[in-house]
């Protein structure tokens, strides 16, 4: 990655119009993830813009032109985060067409393979905690997200013809969530190896 | 509450030996409960020692005096909301005395009811996550606490008849770790209304 990318000001917006090589990552791009990695790794309070905007090979002023706030970036952070959560139903359908029985175990099956992989769980439950009492604006793209991804799982649960499709989706929603936390407060010597198995098991009492 | 309480310090130790009336509340205690108020408040790295001594109706130097760093402070609420979850066990026994099942349906009303009063979920998970990549002092003690809390149910799944205890006691543990987190993350309108309905399926599956 360079540092001698030239930038133009759009005459339309206050955006950035960044003209890079097809090799470089424009600044915003650049800022956006190494702002995503390093609220993950250090929490988003536990990192500064000076240090985001230093780790992405730019400087606070390109941070603020892109993002009024560090809130606003925050925001977009979590906004991709959710956008990539939430293209797991098109996935399923993909995997499974017309077979909402296998993409629900599909889904538990790749929600367990992430738990393993993801060690820092939900961006956005994280952030949640992580905000709490501060009135930030993320709070309510974090419970739409969570509303709609709970809402998806219980059409699922209900197309899989489960007995009771939304006692169903909330318990396996809370065992994701719980598994999601329990992995960041237990370490390794966890309870999350048991995550499939419990939803599993949930799975086939509402059957 | 008054500032004019009068302090020696004790010839043998660094502890502050506090000369209070039995209306008047020690500073340390008065730290640690604000402490742990203003944490779960506004989280843990949302509040400085200078508003928390103003808040304890103390100074700083005093803070410090009686713990030598925020960290130190922090490790103490959270060791007394360890010590407080802790009690549970001895209460439900105290409850239903050698009446393990009924013990266990008992762990469930009484979680139910404090997700209710509890909005801001368990102190100590939320701590992992707020101070994630840090190093901080405290990982150690939550994983501990963790990890008790989940062996404690175990021991009382099994001693309930429980078929797989282990498997039903980490069904619970996520259930209640979710329930705490969705909490926070999707406000009132979440999936928690369903958590005593969730776990005691699980029981009755495991029966």
């Amino acid at each position: 990655m360079s540092r001698t990318t030239s930038a133009k000001k759009s005459e339309t917006s206050n955006e950035i119009s960044v003209v890079v090589s097809e090799d470089r990552i424009p600044p915003r791009e650049r800022i956006v993830s190494t702002a995503s990695e390093l609220f993950r790794e250090r929490g988003i309070r536990g990192i500064g813009v000076d240090a985001i905007a230093d780790a992405a090979l730019t400087n606070k002023m390109t941070l603020y032109r892109h993002f009024g706030s560090k809130d606003e970036l925050v925001c977009e952070t979590l906004r991709r985060a959710s956008e990539k959560a939430g293209a797991i139903w098109h996935d399923l359908e993909v995997a499974y067409p017309g077979n909402p029985r296998a993409q629900l175990y599909a889904w538990v099956e790749t929600r367990a393979q992430c738990l393993n992989g993801e060690p820092a769980g939900c961006d956005l439950a994280n952030a949640a905690i992580e905000l709490k009492g501060e009135g930030h604006p993320a709070h309510e793209m974090i419970e739409r997200h969570k509303a709609e991804q709970r809402d998806r799982l219980a059409a699922l649960c209900s197309a899989a013809g489960a007995r009771e499709a939304e006692l169903l989706a909330d318990t396996l929603t809370l065992l994701l969530e719980g598994a999601r936390v329990t992995r960041q407060a237990m370490g390794t010597a966890n309870c999350c190896g048991h995550f499939a198995k419990a939803c599993n098991a949930a799975i086939a009492s509402f059957a």
